[in-house]
């Protein structure tokens, strides 16, 4: 199973949609970030301040990037989302995710 | 915020009640373990095979131990569960928990 060593992580969860997307964060000794997260079954829309990397661990899911088609990931697969941009999701199944945040455009 | 630093934390997320409570396993450099974890509004049942610390710093639920009456904690608070013992819960808002383990009996 793969980890993270020498993190921090902080102890309050954030919370999204009561409770239906939650993720910890967890910050690196290099100071970069990422959320380990959880979706259940239902549809979200989010915006980006900075471009993200979602990094599928589990789970069945759409997805929508701003002008392009849903494409769906199975169980495991990456997408990126550029900054300041929205982006929908259609979750199918409960989702275990690794965002990365990335602060070039 | 309180938080957890030089920790590991397992990537993949423990997954129980169909994503209704999910968590994420952090160990720490003595080895000792705790898991962060979100339980959504709904009855449930655990056991344990360690004795735990179930510290609540979010939402409201009420807890009963074998043999005791129903307690409630509201937003923070936390109760000892000895160990190979059950325990149920009734969740009634989005709780963020921290649960830690004890080898002692």
């Amino acid at each position: 199973m793969a980890e993270f060593t020498n993190v921090t992580i902080s102890t309050k969860a954030n919370i999204y949609f009561e409770g239906k997307v939650t993720s910890r964060t967890v910050v690196f000794q290099d100071g970069t970030r990422k959320t380990l997260g959880i979706m259940l079954p239902g549809e979200y829309e989010f915006s980006t301040s900075q471009k993200e990397e979602m990094d599928i661990q589990a789970g069945v899911l759409e997805y929508k990037l701003q002008g392009q088609e849903w494409k769906t990931i199975e169980n495991s697969g990456v997408f990126y989302v550029p900054a300041n941009e929205s982006f929908s999701l259609k979750v199918h199944s409960v989702v275990d995710y690794c965002c990365s945040y990335f602060s070039e455009e």
